[in-house]
């Protein structure tokens, strides 16, 4: 007996990196104990992206792969590209005619993101940018899903979730639309290699399938202790990026690593070395079930289409619902 | 050989009378020279009635019945319900993430209904209805409308429409955006018989499948010259709605009616009396056909699915074609 309904999803944006991976764990162990519906959300990558679609489907292949190698299961739940799935855009039209426009005017990263593509050149101002917040609620209602993983960041768009599926059932006097109950994923920020936020665009990231040999050389990039020259220098693991990486993939060693580190007792090159060969063991097994995975690419649109028969299924078992509730 | 690809929809607002039948009338012309695709469009009736949909069904219902009884054909067009053709769901979606809000602010019908509405206390301004034309640029652009029967008022939503299909076709390089044309219909206004816009609301319509008795009361109640008391007084036809009528459903007597009415020769009662009977002649066909259809409600789901699935036909052809293009 499973305890609930799940839905969640991302953009299809490129391949994957390390710092993704807090998210996709979160995902993976919520399979055993929730009906779980994973979307590639490929419409939601047009809120901003309409202008450049030339690497959509590339990314959306990409992130499948990514998904499918770290541990997410196609017998377990249902993995599949948004618009695949019809019903979420019908789902969107009807919930926008009864959303007031003053709700998605208030929502705080819509005037945050208009900004920040302005200054950056693009005007987003659209339709679909302004209705994006509508399209998520689509998603997340059309499953009657009773629980949504987010991160803290994703609250206020869940939130206006439930008043949407409030709205709609006052409305319309029904108890169809499920309001969900967030879990909020207790996510291990992995940094950069450079300390920042790990991101593509920075170059700092580290893909979920380096080589051996990737991985040695961005982990020789990576930021120390910059008060420490010689390996006879005190070291301070607290400033040091390399320490952080040590802490989420070399439990065992990480606390004596750490004291020969204080003690002057072992050089930065020996405690990366040490780092990229953990790395590396960590990453081998999602590397091998990714190349795996590439080289059948039957196997895998297989997946992407059984998927979104599930999916597609519960989906318009829900349309259904909905529609004779608004009398359509 | 048909000139090209024809679509033109009503909202479901409930039964309809013979002011629209002008409407009916060119859309029925057109059926030979174009393949046309007449949709009851239900979702635009959510747009500014959401909050009653009590009546929505029914209202599908009666118009389908009306269209049928005028004489659209469904052998000729494919005659369908909006939302049982998914296809202008999903291109109302996509569409709506490259037009820009600024184009849908400035639509003359925007703030226009907005105040009309809010005037009689209802507020209207949701997402769904500022979406409007995007999703009526949909219902045209998924048919690759070449043409489309418009009234005068209706032109500033088709440029829009052209507008959107314009820069779709620029920002991803294609031309699966066909720019429809307005062909004006020259609709012959045929007032209520008040004199006033001919309106349900108003209580001055008479509907297409009124009864002989409907029409004659209707008819009895119709305002005529005012200065004109005795039946020797001399009319003024030009101020007289049944004068109006005679133009429209009496075209063989109306000069002699008119000639006696000038001369105060024949008085209003049985001026009137010639009306009902011609209009009784006009109606009745219309009305034993709806009988006769309503009486097989099998035979015009049957109809309605078949023009639904004519419709998807091709709109899945041209939805292809799009996300190809957008390459999604």
């Amino acid at each position: 007996m499973k305890k609930g309904i799940i839905f969640s999803g991302m953009r299809p944006t490129g391949r994957l990196h390390l710092g993704h991976l807090s998210v996709l764990e979160s995902w993976v162990k919520l399979q055993k104990d929730y009906h779980c519906y994973y979307g590639i959300v490929d419409w939601h990558a047009l809120t901003t992206g309409f202008d450049d679609t030339s690497e959509l489907r590339d990314n959306v292949r990409e992130m499948a792969l990514d998904w499918l190698s770290v541990g997410l299961d196609p017998e377990e739940s249902s993995i599949f590209i948004q618009s695949h799935v019809k019903e979420h855009g019908e789902l969107y039209l009807l919930l926008g005619m009864t959303t007031p426009l003053s709700w998605l005017e208030r929502v705080p990263t819509y005037k945050e993101q208009l900004h920040q593509f302005g200054q950056a050149g693009k005007d987003i101002s659209t339709y679909g940018f302004l209705g994006y917040p509508v399209l998520m609620a689509a998603d997340i209602l059309v499953y009657r899903a009773t629980t949504v993983p987010v991160g803290e960041d994703q609250l206020p768009h869940l939130e206006l979730t439930r008043e949407i599926a409030r709205r709609f059932n006052y409305m319309y006097n029904t108890d169809v639309m499920t309001e969900p109950q967030a879990v909020l994923s207790k996510v291990k920020l992995l940094p950069g290699i450079d300390n920042r936020k790990m991101s593509k665009s920075y170059g700092n990231d580290i893909s979920l399938n380096a080589s051996t040999k990737e991985i040695q050389e961005k982990v020789a990039q990576m930021v120390t202790d910059p008060a420490r020259i010689r390996k006879t220098d005190l070291g301070h693991p607290d400033v040091c990026t390399v320490h952080t990486y040590h802490t989420f993939y070399n439990e065992q060693e990480v606390s004596d690593i750490c004291r020969d580190c204080t003690a002057g007792k072992i050089g930065c090159v020996a405690c990366k070395k040490q780092l990229a060969l953990k790395l590396d063991q960590f990453i081998a097994p999602i590397r091998e079930k990714r190349a795996e995975l590439a080289a059948r690419p039957d196997l895998v649109d297989q997946i992407l289409e059984n998927g979104a028969s599930k999916a597609r299924e519960k989906a318009s078992q829900t349309m259904q619902m909905i529609r004779d509730a608004m009398k359509i």
